[in-house]
């Protein structure tokens, strides 16, 4: 790279950084990379991080001295996160969205890589002093959500499948049972995936009675991995019996009536993990 | 917003442009947002597009002129386009990577969200002067890389399912012939995906005789919808009777010797696509 001016510097330092969140990049790499002294890289790093916290675009840990380095930790501010779950909370009370069996059609909003990956960032927040190894998801819903956590976390993705057609080696099962169906199913995770002892963030789209959830997580067990936390886009309330009792939910579904097709859905608790997790 | 010195507008109109891509962003948004004149903010924008260009970002088109505007296209460059397809091709050629029936190990590869970022850059790359207004690809494999490719096209994302267990509403559903193993299977996408007239990019991580990619194109027809290109991470030579003509890989399975456990993988034909996308 040529040598840049500081305008130029600041504009590549930032897309720079938002391509490697949560990685330690020292001070060297700037300084060679743009041909500067690093007292100069220094001084840029307090004008990004000055707009990154104050907008609420991340925090920017730098680790001062000439072997110094500076770290993008994503994250997303109580405003942000309070529009954000506004927005879902209007576009899931729509009727026309109730399936049969109590389910809501969201394929359209899961569909969208640029709202997931903005839900992405907002549980990358919550979780951004917690120490993660890999998010684990079930296929099909829950995979995008994965992978915009897994982005912003920058850690890898583990898919949990519901089918025996997969070509990936050796394969650990369980059966579980579906809360809501009481159903006795199989889920698969290949034997490569998890190494003991790695910490897990375990995701889905929606959560009835937690059994699926409940699976993955009695799955991590089988791999000696440990569980950091939950997270659902919904959560359905008004269930007998929760079989996950810790986790964070973005919405919430409070009332469904499929005769008269009336829906109610609210915010999650992720506004208080939100705030929790700032203190 | 407060009022922001050229410096900070940079960091902050990078962030902006890198979370909106392929929209046109007036230049009156980043006027209000910065409390600044039109003419500072075209002069920050010719400092962003010095940078984005030259390090192969992506150009940004700009529409001069009060009522102008800005659009940011990501792009990747020849260079590093051929550095990514060299380092898959490396991680490819590991013989550990050989699975029964001719397929090779990928998951973990596809479970890397930096990584499918810089894949789906690369596909949006040499996409990016089409229409398109919907990624489409079938679960499970394919969709990190659908997501990656619909994030920086700014489209959405339809999954088609190979299962009948789906709660989406009314269902459209096509048998195909999987090319390797000639057997009929289903495949099913919910009527709502896909708009009449919509254009698509259909992608899959891996194909052989291509039986399931052919199956989507079709499903298309149903759909009265447009195909625009089809996309694989790997493609595998020596089949028989290929069911897919015209597609842009990114790497290429040559070899695979199963006993003797030896393996050979190039580079597909996206380093030409993407010279093509240049001129």
């Amino acid at each position: 790279m040529k040598k840049l001016k500081r305008s130029g510097r600041l504009v590549d330092m930032t897309y720079y950084l938002l391509q490697h969140p949560h990685e330690v990049i020292s001070l060297s790499l700037f300084s060679e990379r743009y041909h500067s002294a690093k007292s100069s890289i220094s001084e840029d790093l307090v004008i990004v991080k000055e707009i990154f916290e104050e907008e609420g675009y991340g925090s920017l840990l730098t680790i001062p001295g000439a072997s110094g380095g500076v770290t993008f930790i994503p994250r997303m501010n109580n405003q942000d996160a309070a529009d954000l779950v506004e927005r879902l909370k209007k576009q899931l009370s729509d009727p026309e969205r109730i399936l049969p069996g109590g389910y809501l059609y969201m394929m359209d909003l899961l569909g969208n890589p640029r709202l997931m990956n903005e839900i992405g960032r907002l549980f990358a927040s919550v979780l951004a002093d917690k120490e993660i190894d890999a998010v684990l998801t079930v296929a099909t819903k829950g995979i995008p959500l994965a992978y915009a956590v897994g982005h912003f976390l920058d850690v890898p993705v583990r898919i949990v499948r519901r089918d025996l057609r997969v070509m990936e080696g050796s394969m650990v099962s369980i059966n579980y049972v579906s809360g809501s169906s009481k159903r006795v199913q199989t889920m698969t995770l290949a034997r490569r995936s998890l190494a003991p002892g790695a910490r897990v963030f375990v995701i889905d789209d929606f959560m009835k009675a937690g059994g699926t959830l409940k699976g993955m997580v009695d799955l991590l067990k089988e791999f000696e991995a440990n569980l950091v936390a939950v997270g659902v886009l919904t959560e359905s309330v008004g269930v007998e019996e929760r079989l996950i009792d810790d986790y964070i939910s973005i919405t919430r579904l409070s009332e469904m009536n499929i005769r008269e097709r009336t829906i109610q859905v609210d915010a999650g608790n992720v506004l208080e993990k939100v705030k929790e997790s700032q203190t």
